[in-house]
């Protein structure tokens, strides 16, 4: 374990002094210094593909504040592009593929990338991470879970309502399985290879998941959750984060996952209760909060920390990325918050 | 009573042979002879503000399927259009206003519209609505929650992030609720101007209630619904849907409706175990399933109905409006199954 286990210790729900604290996308458009690598880089995804360079947008944020984890700079659609969907980015209109799924043959086409193979630039970047990271703080490695990249993939991009992808599940829910189950192996390899090269916990980023029907959301994303789970190579601390899937928490506690994410919508104390003892929790800050005053932003910290609780088991987060737009000197409002408020809540 | 009851008596959970079936939009644009009188009123505020012609819309979809219920044809940014935003509509951007809520002093200026002046043509069109019904079906009357009126007065248009509604709700607690209070005012006058031109049910829409933490959800959305239907003059069935508010069940049960409307995110049989006896469910078949063929949504309506169960206290609908390019077809398919399978399930 790194010097500064609190994550991984937190995680496990093991006792700790204080609750750690990371944030969603905490690498990003908010720090002019990640604005001027980016710039440097040409564009977002040719960032992501240079491992010198994501390993340093990875570090700029641990200089500024006290977090408690690094999390590994990339992309949750590497895997459709190392599919051959030719994933790109349009300005204002966020990732699209050149070549989205339309057809069954495409389906059946779709190859299982090899990690080291065509998405090599992410272990390496893993590995230089780690090696900047001097074993002082944990690495979170990460992948969008099968639904999600299916969105996309089938999509084509971003979409407000999900017709097409909706639309394949309800009339040919036999494809969309068969698309699931590949990806679910191509996620699971991918994830076993960022373990490989060195991450020390492991997210599954479920972004639509919360778009589905209860019975939906089981059948289609969170049993292929599970099976990623279950098809882990090392033991480590694992997180599931499901945005809006407030109302299945229950059920992914079940999911063979050591923590569940949050979005800002549920009570963590409810949560707290619903799930006993089966798994921690992270979150839930609105990201919306950043933009209010710094004495604000303390105060709804706090306020998230005491609706957890006393004891381990919370890892503090917002309830999704942060905003682009965000001032710095806010993050570190909540970040200090953190450090202030929750060594209270640790004695034994 | 109108002649066919079926969704009074639903929502006040009183046997009935048949579980009735409306749906939110059901008067709109997938309707080819909605889209001629649209065109002939010139835009759709124009169309709301004709009362002939909102009448004439309403009672379109009626004439086409066995639906149970009218809905009036109208907006929800009504009462802020009288309040003098200046309501109007940009093709594919929705909504806006000319004059947003910008400072304090726009707040102190509200008016609060008298609805039998400034919203006269609303009243109009109900009356014309019930001589047109002529005591077949009931006619649902409708607003939007205060919070919802609120987030688009304030961000002055639809939102993704609602950033300045709830910078504002974050950073000046007491003016988001001076809003809330007038909005709370002015809503319980409309629905009561409503139900004196004669609606037999009414529905409050919190569209973007579900765009809240627990906690705000109920100090800043919740709190002010309950209010309103406390200040409604007539006793009648009421119904209350905040999208994406399914983690909040048991809180909204206790606010005075007569039932929930769910989005098809819930499962409405844990919905019903969840509130018992204290409110009848609406809903909630993913509106994205209307793309499907005719079996395959015979086969959902078929599930919905199964999972809500035997017994009063159900009115089918859809989760969320209907989607403008839904073939008409497949809603005939989607009424049919409800007129199909749910008698067996009221078998006393």
């Amino acid at each position: 374990m790194p010097e500064n286990n609190l994550l991984e210790r937190a995680l496990l729900r093991q006792p700790i002094d204080r609750t750690p604290v990371w944030m969603m996308r905490q690498a990003g458009r908010y720090l002019p210094e990640y604005r001027k690598v980016r710039e440097q880089a040409g564009d977002f995804l040719s960032l992501c593909m240079n491992p010198e360079l994501a390993c340093e947008v990875t570090m700029q944020p641990l200089r500024r504040y006290r977090f408690d984890a690094a999390i590994l700079f990339s992309d949750i659609l590497t895997i459709p592009d190392a599919m051959g969907l030719g994933l790109h980015f349009v300005e204002g209109e966020g990732p699209k593929f050149h070549s989205p799924i339309r057809h069954s043959r495409d389906i059946d086409n779709l190859p299982i990338p090899d990690p080291e193979q065509e998405l090599r630039y992410v272990c390496d970047a893993v590995r230089l991470i780690k090696r900047a990271l001097d074993n002082q703080l944990p690495l979170i490695g990460f992948s969008g879970s099968p639904w999600t990249l299916a969105c996309y993939m089938v999509e084509g991009g971003s979409s407000r309502d999900f017709r097409k992808v909706k639309s394949l599940m309800y009339e040919q829910p036999d494809l969309m399985h068969q698309l699931l189950e590949k990806l679910t192996v191509a996620i699971t390899a991918y994830l076993n290879a960022q373990l490989a090269a060195g991450v020390n916990v492991v997210m599954v980023f479920d972004t639509w998941g919360g778009a589905l029907s209860a019975q939906d959301y089981q059948q289609f994303s969170l049993d292929y959750c599970a099976r990623i789970a279950k098809g882990l190579d090392v033991q480590v601390p694992s997180i599931l984060f499901t945005k809006g899937g407030g109302q299945w928490l229950e059920n992914m506690a079940d999911a063979g996952f050591n923590a569940l994410g949050l979005d800002w919508t549920t009570s963590i104390a409810e949560a707290r209760q619903r799930v006993g003892n089966k798994v921690a929790l992270q979150g839930n800050m609105d990201p919306m909060l950043l933009y209010a005053n710094p004495d604000v932003i303390r105060q709804r910290v706090q306020s998230v920390l005491q609706e957890f609780g006393n004891g381990s088991g919370h890892v503090f987060n917002l309830g999704h990325g942060i905003l682009p737009d965000i001032n710095p000197a806010h993050v570190e409002a909540m970040v200090n918050a953190v450090h202030d408020f929750s060594p209270e809540l640790h004695h034994s």
